[in-house]
């Protein structure tokens, strides 16, 4: 099995990061393969940065079904162009890392809380969580204002966070909000004695068991392929003929 | 007042179509300027389309803003960008059509449906009126199976879906889905005897009513100005500094 | 076109205090009538007394249906008599200033909080929050406990409340809970630095957009006229033939 | 005990059918006292009669408790005044006909379908069910199309809606939408076999309940006596002080 | 009219407590008949206990049928086999004393708090309260950490967290979250002064308002008698023939 | 890995086919491991026998745990003694296979249809999907009427069941509501051309998942283990030291 991992901004750095988490979480058998978009923003802290991480998430796509994998994880926490992923994706899975480990803390746990990085993305959190049906499992967002890119070194606040979050009524799991926050899930978890749950490795594990059981996203209605049309100006790129 | 009325889309016959309408339902004084982006898909038929026709909606957001205008409609039912919009916008109001159709049909009756172009773009509308709190008011969403660029010659079949729509249980209004259909609304509501709502006059209002109100949005937090960073390959134009 | 703006109370002071805040908010050749009715209490602090100002309101209510006007506002918080004064205004719009302020709120942010005057009204901004489908949005009702007729005294006390709001996780917007405060909204946002609704003058935008949209409430089934009856009692003169 | 049962219409035939259910329902000992107030509408078939029938509702709470009664019992399907009647009875339980008869079908049933007299008051039957609790219990309100006064004669319309909304998915009891039909409960349950439920009878038995277990209605804040105004015009009588 | 009131744990002390408060709140005429389990555990302290004392209580039910009784109250507030129980009862009426307390606290306050023994009960709470419909108006769940045979001398302390719930946002009432308790809450609603819940008597009194008013729970489809069928091993004895 | 997969009827048969979807959706080297009970019903059609079974599920839990297995799937598709068995584990994922099926049916598709065997269950399934966050997207519960142990042949009526629910309005994926229809999800899902879920497979796909990202449930407050306590009668075995 062969799952193509999207880095939706175009860091390298971010990218190594998440392949490394993805490797650790993979089946055996499982090829794991991290990608870096050609274009869009070097990290993705607000509407506006995810609005323009789809075209590259959406090209890599692309050429991910192209090269024959059979499933997509989308590693950024607001599941940039996800939909539109799925029209691309001709029924193969395409997760998300929010919905991912908002799943994965649903089965853990009675409600969690996520910790991100910026306050100014907590909108985003509340809508997917919303979205995916876990509004009431979903207690807090809590933020430590620590840019995506340098997230890596910022453990100790996340941990902070974290267990502040689990002193409030309700809160019995973490869900990392980034990332970039992929590899310190087993620490954090150690140092609070909670599930603390990634969503890169959530989400290898979500595709492979669709994959292994068969459950492909109909391709049908909704997520059927996009419609010939022309594209012009700088995105002509994109037309579907 | 100078609103600005954006179709998403790249076909100016769109936009004339558009225009025709904001005009009709916009106060004395009130100007309207509706603009085509110069980049994207000739219409929006889908998650794809929609992911594909932000970046010009931002390209337009933001030559508004430099041009010093009150407010934006965003003229396609998808409400594309709307939150990136929202961040470039500073405090003006962002509307989408959708969001201020399902507002004015929230005004004038208990439950509503939408009438659309394609089943394939249904599951759009749901999101959208669950996000606004309108997922008890929204009882149906109907599609006639016309193409977005046709939809002009659909009225027929339009108002059809609609005094169909009208005969089930909770449904007193007729929001219609699609900018294409703007010009129709008067029309449907005589054929059905109901009130049938067009988000792009809907829109010119709602942006008129926050402007004399003072209303304006948020720019601090979620809607703050865009960080500035790097945005590589085709879309380096949009790097923020 | 002509609004007929409803001070469900009988205290003449209010009424004045209404129009301005009507009138500032018109857009060009709007004409606004504020009315005080002839029965009913002299402030609305609560159920008993809402109750019992619906029939003043709703005889204003038949008497601009003769007068011609094209749509009304009801300019108490809890929105007395809406269902009612629909059935009577034949497809007019009837919006309530709680309704308004709210569907404003929800239009320029995520979650909002509501300034009012006694907590004892506060289950009722509930109930209409919910009715209205913001249960979500609206996130706290803060009281100043300073009756309905002297808050216009109130700014400091206001706007204290608002500050305090604003720190509250998820409100970014402050919506006033009494016509009586419609004066301040501008200056409590100016202290503030957030949005400051005042639901009169949203009112006044909501008809005049339903109005220059042709969308009329629904005059059948629910809201068709009352039917034909006897009134006995002190009640007598609202008898339907 | 002693529980005043209040018929918010004027006429005292309606009273009498209202009184006989009451008194069937009753445990030993329990005090039935069935009363028609003096002012207000010959019966309510919508919001605008529900609206003016208040007054004349609360008058009797005022009567009842100055008699000193237990409890009180509205017996019009729109719970007209609850809130405001519950102002003046000072902690004592006052229970409207469509919470107690939603209330015992939720405790009977996994849902219920409500079968009432005119397809105008379904709106309200809705509202109640989401304000109580049971917006996904109630699955469907049915009319007969017989007015309130002449709907003792429509026993067999009743029976054929029950039966036919028996077929429907999850509709495992019905609810009687008018106090006007509470006499033919029984007989409706035997010709559907299903659980059928009137309100008059569930409401004294809810009353009851409460009083025995010495429940008493909170008067503190909301409910707090209403505080002490002026009021005018044809109102005068019902100023406090 | 004879209700059989069972204690789903075997410590016959509980049973002694929960007939008396069962007996105070009785209608005349009624007879209460309290019953002890012959097997299962001392008491219940979560999802284990819980479990396992339903065999206990369906063999109570399936005597009590035999037996003619009218209904049945479960008097533990995790409303431990009650569906189970319905498909033994035949359509006489089983209510737990969870859902009875909770009906009643909706019935007399818009938003309650359960004060109950140990913090990891809370969990079953809350999925009561959304089962029942009453997510809203359950406000918090509070615990003493007294285990529950020890809980009729926690007066003081269940005294002290009403007081402090009830400082709380919209909590207006008390429910007791244990049988244990059934018999403090005169006193703990002298000492707080706010209405305090004891599903016991609660359920009780719904009880007979089903009967009285002759509304039985369906004894068709989810509630038929169980189905044939050979159990094997300890359970044998739960064969169905 | 090893993974304990409890069918919690005594059928042996059943088990044998669980035990095939599970190995046949099981990764490379997890070691699935199926077990009957020794005590309980031969097939759960209902709340009671679903009761009941629950003591043997959890005898296989405790046993599990002893032998040291990674994780369970209960495989009834009312999730049996779920929480009861969270109280065993010790953090161990358990996993219920409505549970696992609904949460991949909601990665795949935006509403389901659940397919099951008796229509007296659905009751059951409606809970679970509600409780799991799904209320929304759990479109339909349809029963072929085929009892438990006759259901593996019954793929041609399950088959025609699922195409009926695919022709209705938001449903895009299918749940097989029963753990004796394992072996024909990839049959139907052929015939159909839409996702069909079998949770046996995705619960050892989700148990996987949780353990290969090191989430463990939480053995803390509601899930500690259950507290020492004497069981007396039939379930003495059951008494926790």
């Amino acid at each position: 099995m062969r799952i193509r991992v999207i880095n939706p901004n175009t860091s390298a750095s971010m990218t190594a990061t998440i392949e490394a988490s993805a490797k650790a979480a993979a089946a055996p058998g499982t090829i794991i393969e991290a990608v870096t978009p050609t274009m869009g923003p070097a990290s993705i802290e607000g509407h506006y940065d995810e609005a323009l991480a789809v075209p590259g998430v959406l090209t890599e796509v692309a050429r991910g079904v192209a090269d024959g994998v059979d499933g997509f994880v989308l590693a950024c926490f607001g599941d940039p162009g996800m939909d539109a992923a799925r029209e691309l994706a001709a029924g193969r899975p395409v997760i998300g890392i929010a919905q991912a480990a908002m799943h994965l803390a649903a089965l853990a746990a009675r409600g969690f809380a996520v910790v991100t990085t910026l306050s100014r993305t907590a909108g985003r959190a509340w809508d997917l969580a919303r979205t995916y049906g876990f509004a009431d499992r979903c207690r807090e967002v809590l933020a430590c204002e620590v840019p995506v890119l340098a997230v890596d070194s910022a453990e100790d606040m996340v941990a902070d966070l974290a267990r502040e979050a689990l002193t409030h009524d309700g809160v019995e799991a973490i869900v990392l909000g980034c990332a970039g926050m992929a590899e310190m899930a087993a620490r954090v978890s150690a140092k609070t004695g909670a599930p603390v749950i990634d969503g890169v490795g959530a989400g290898v594990g979500l595709v492979e068991t669709m994959v292994r059981n068969g459950v492909r996203g109909s391709a049908r209605g909704e997520y059927a392929a996009p419609l010939p049309k022309r594209y012009v100006g700088l995105l002509e790129p994109f037309t579907v003929s």
